[in-house]
């Protein structure tokens, strides 16, 4: 399955015992596995192709795990994974009791810390280093890999500036492929370009080269040449660079699938005290043609056949129903076509929500603001300021870093800024980085939000629809990802009203009152209980999560003497907690009936297939029925 | 009151009919105004009268309202509010019923966006200008102007990469006074130092100054080679800055006190178009002898004597109670002498959270990180992965900023970082963007966090001495801005039991179960209503939010009709939500008490005193025995 001297790797251990000559025959293999594996086991292919070198050159220099190597973000990391006692759990990755698509540190002690979402690394390696300097250590090596998508988001640069001053033992490898998941937008991605493209760089470099007797000198020379290169670059370009000025030694640019040269180059820097950044170029999607040429789209293929590339042709047949991210590209352009003040934000993820449809067809109204997602929502708030409306379409558990900027600048100041949640609920394969189940309990305490989420594909349209209507204010609406349930999605949109929730079917004693795409689930389990038991219980789709249909709670209190409260998120402070508040205050002289709040239980949910996962938090629609019955006394 | 020339300026447009030598009397006038205005008022002092200068020039040459000014923060805007028609509601700033210590959107229409929470300036105003674009009008001018300290916060890095490729009309200036609210760190205030003591950059101003003819060439003259001298700056500087670097054109430094060149370079940015950004160099507090030779005490001085600025002694006397900063900051010396696993993290925060008492006595074990809380948090949490115990400090409310890192870096990983929230509930004067009401609910639905609240200094150091022990994991402490209760408060700490509340005094009926220093009031309504009224009503402090005391709580609702749930939090998702969703979900013969969640009401709460707005709120000590009247039928 795997090469002959992969084979021989347990652990790190082994990697620094073979002579430096076999470490490209290492990455062929290592290559070679990860590719094999991918294509029938979906993953991210093309950042960890882009890491096979570094990761080999990492290992060999660095005594992890008493080095401190850390992954930002863990996509890059498949190649560690392998190298680091994980090579037969390989194929088991992103699976229900398999290894996590991310480092993850109870996983593997080579994992120093866990790395989903994106910028942290820089700060998490220098709490280490300065905890190693503290604890009289000064040997010990924290790095930290970050490709220059991550670079952008805030928090890379906070650490940055604050690593430039400590004189921590801090090793900062910037992983530059000019590529996040899409290409990479912005100031920084042009200036590492300019400093990569430097004419006076390379002639330098060259210049060198050749005094040193290019390829035909005698390697000792050109070992010793080579470290007085660096220094000399380096104070050719002091201050010259962004890093520079933030008080890191820069070193680079060098190509990042030279293992050789890395080896050497780690080696020399690892004797160098102090915060350091090496710039390396790579290519993502290394080693495979159709993943080089098509990173975007190779970032994460799903499955593909190993020798040519080519991906299973997977899409859509006419009848199946579209995703929602779909739904909301299509939707977004047909709703700028009339609404002139419309205009679209992503940070980042301009393929993963679909707003790459809008940039195509009109770029102008379009920003991908890079992996910022604090700027994303205050920018939004700017446009709103100026009377546009704009659809700022943010991952529900990357929302969570513009918490504060949706407080501040969007509900304080009642802008009609309308966030889009994408990847809401549990998300399956990612994990617990990614699940998107904190937003509807995080949200509700805001005063001036409008929170809602479509039961399919034809709300998630309505409810696009009435957000950008005149004078909505700021408005949330988080879907999950995947599929919706109908494949004719593209009908009339409508206004719905504002804090109303529908019946979808009246019951006797039992009503199950759901937020969501997860009211398909109550929908099934009604249908079931029918055909079954001959049982017919309620089911509402409360549509909105704040404004709270109070009225419709009222009927339903009145009519049933159970509710279930059904939610894809935290079941402490959503639509459950919602649901009890307001039955408990309001004035009635009915009993007040049974409430169970169903949801994601108190504690972080594993990565898995979203059916696993939802049977887990009994949510799927056999745990829903039994919960039923067993209040109904069945 | 104010001087001739400012009693005559009712709006810009007055100011805008002035010569510019006018322009200094306008800067004297506005100055004396605010030192004689704050001495009785207390607010924000320094930085305003580090920025008259600058103010008055930005509304002598862009058309404000019409072009837009964004204060990064709000301190800054003193001379602003006043300029633009509220000169004579200033002695109302942070007031109940005044105007506003921050800007205000709708406050005036001069407020172009309002900034309570530091470094969002350059995306709201990058967000005006793809607005006014997209609208056609390419000459509005979009002005944020940003502290060296804001400029560290990750957001506005996000916002410069995303500006700098944008070729939209924004203008950022860089108000460079080395101080935030304490002295500026990191290694981009290093850079900012480097570029302003730049000798060759001197020296080359000063040859060109030299060839223009000095002080004594003719206007016209020197207007044209300041022109060119500003282009050929640039030209040399091209890459050789941060900003540079990024895309924006860099001008400057400046004098930021010289209001005639600020007018004259203004005037010659207007004609540029892009990004841009001009370097002025400030003097916080400038004109008052004691703020600018104590800009850290000067910030917000309380009150003092408008001649000499000698503050007037408000000293707390030996038998006051402290502040509860003080109490943080005293106590983590004190554990800190004993573990040496702890150290303390503040994202700017030194003298606010009074860390600066450790940072004195034990600098190498502290760490103000920069106006950086995302990082501020990740950090803490890397210290914490090698086996160090992190006080990280954040302001409640600007904890906001890292939700994100508290859940993925912090709580999923069970690390031991223990976050001190100062500045939790009603935080009085600030106003709504410094409220840190959101705490409590928004942590609450985050799996592994312990989340607790003390009622007076002693619990505080039970709580702190408790967090540091052995396997505790995420811990919260949240405590209100100001003073406690005990002036004896170095009591001995003892180890509290993780997730018990107590019995702080049994009643009848009615029970008052709160969390906090709130609990205070709950103490006082019991005093008042059992002298009034012969009525013994029960009190109790659950200390902590989670894990929620069930015990203590079945104890509570098997003997009362009634509970009252006491927070100084939102009401939605908080302590009341904790208690209403126990309670209900617990299987009990006994009935149900009826349950009054009391707390922050669903909205954004004013500014104003604390008693003033507890009052609003309906949770002072009277709006409390109120409720338990009518509960009672009394």
């Amino acid at each position: 399955m795997y090469g002959v001297i992969l084979s021989n790797i347990e652990s790190p251990a082994d990697l620094r015992k073979l002579p430096v000559s076999d470490l490209k025959e290492v990455a062929n293999e290592l290559r070679r596995y990860i590719v094999d594996t991918l294509a029938t086991h979906p993953g991210h292919l093309a950042s960890s192709l882009g890491t096979v070198e570094l990761t080999i050159a990492l290992h060999y220099v660095f005594n992890t795990p008493d080095d401190k190597l850390i992954w930002d973000v863990g996509h890059q990391a498949y190649s560690h994974k392998i190298l680091t006692g994980r090579r037969d759990q390989f194929p088991t990755i992103r699976t229900y009791g398999g290894i996590s698509g991310f480092p993850k540190m109870d996983e593997s002690p080579y994992d120093a810390f866990g790395t989903g979402h994106s910028s942290t690394s820089i700060s998490a390696a220098l709490g280490m280093a300065i905890a190693s300097k503290l604890q009289g250590n000064l040997d010990r090596q924290h790095i930290a890999v970050i490709g220059d998508g991550s670079m952008t988001g805030g928090e890379a640069f906070e650490a940055i500036n604050n690593a430039g001053v400590s004189k921590s033992n801090i090793l900062v490898i910037l992983n530059d492929n000019g590529i996040s998941i899409d290409k990479s937008v912005g100031g920084l991605s042009s200036h590492l370009t300019r400093i990569t493209a430097s004419r006076s760089y390379n002639q330098f470099k060259e210049k060198m080269w050749q005094r040193t007797g290019g390829d035909h000198a005698k390697s000792k020379t050109k070992d010793f040449l080579s470290k007085t290169l660096f220094v000399t670059k380096t104070a050719m370009l002091k201050g010259a660079n962004l890093f520079e000025s933030l008080g890191f030694r820069y070193f680079g640019p060098i190509d990042g699938h030279d293992v050789d040269n890395l080896v050497k180059v780690l080696a020399q820097l690892k004797e160098i005290k102090g915060p350091r950044l090496l710039h390396i170029v790579t290519k993502k999607g290394k080693g495979l043609k159709m993943a080089e040429k098509n990173p975007v789209i190779y970032h994460a293929p799903g499955l593909y056949n190993a020798q040519t590339g080519n991906q299973i042709n997977n899409a859509p047949s006419e009848s199946q129903p579209p995703k929602y991210q779909d739904v909301f590209g299509h939707t977004i352009i047909e709703l700028a076509e009339q609404n002139d003040r419309i205009v679209g934000i992503t940070p980042a993820m301009p393929t993963g929500c679909s707003l790459n449809m809008m940039m195509a067809q009109m770029p102008d109204r379009c920003f991908d603001v890079g992996i910022a997602e604090q700027h994303a929502v205050t920018f939004a708030a700017g446009l709103a300021a100026q009377g546009m409306i704009p659809f700022c379409n943010i991952y529900s558990s990357f929302m969570q870093r513009a918490y504060d900027q949706i407080i501040h600048d969007v509900a304080l100041q009642r802008l009609p800024v309308i966030l889009c949640l994408d990847r809401a609920g549990l998300v399956g394969d990612d994990g617990p980085t990614h699940h998107g189940t904190f937003d509807l309990a995080c949200l509700r305490p805001i005063p001036h939000l409008t929170i809602c989420a479509p039961l399919d594909e034809h709300e998630l349209r309505h409810m696009m629809f009435t957000a950008q209507q005149p004078n909505q204010g700021a408005f949330v609406i988080r879907y999950p990802r995947g599929r919706s349930i109908h494949a004719d999605w593209r009908q009339p949109m409508q206004i719905l009203p504002v804090g109303k929730g529908r019946c979808l079917q009246e019951g006797h004693d039992l009503a199950i009152v759901s937020i969501g795409h997860i009211g398909n689930n109550a929908i099934s389990v009604a249908q079931e209980l029918l055909s079954e038991s001959r049982i017919q219980i309620g089911v509402y789709d409360m549509r909105f999560l704040k404004p709270l249909d109070t009225t419709l709670l009222d009927t339903i209190a009145n009519r049933y003497r159970h509710i279930i409260t059904l939610e894809d998120g935290v079941v402490k402070g959503g639509l459950g907690s919602a649901v009890e508040e307001y039955l408990l205050q309001r004035q009635s002289s009915s009993p007040l009936p049974s409430i169970h709040p169903m949801g994601i239980p108190d504690e972080f949910i594993t990565h898995g297939s979203i059916t696993h996962l939802q049977h887990q938090c009994g949510i799927d629609v056999e745990g829903i029925k039994q919960r039923c019955k067993q209040l109904l006394g069945l």
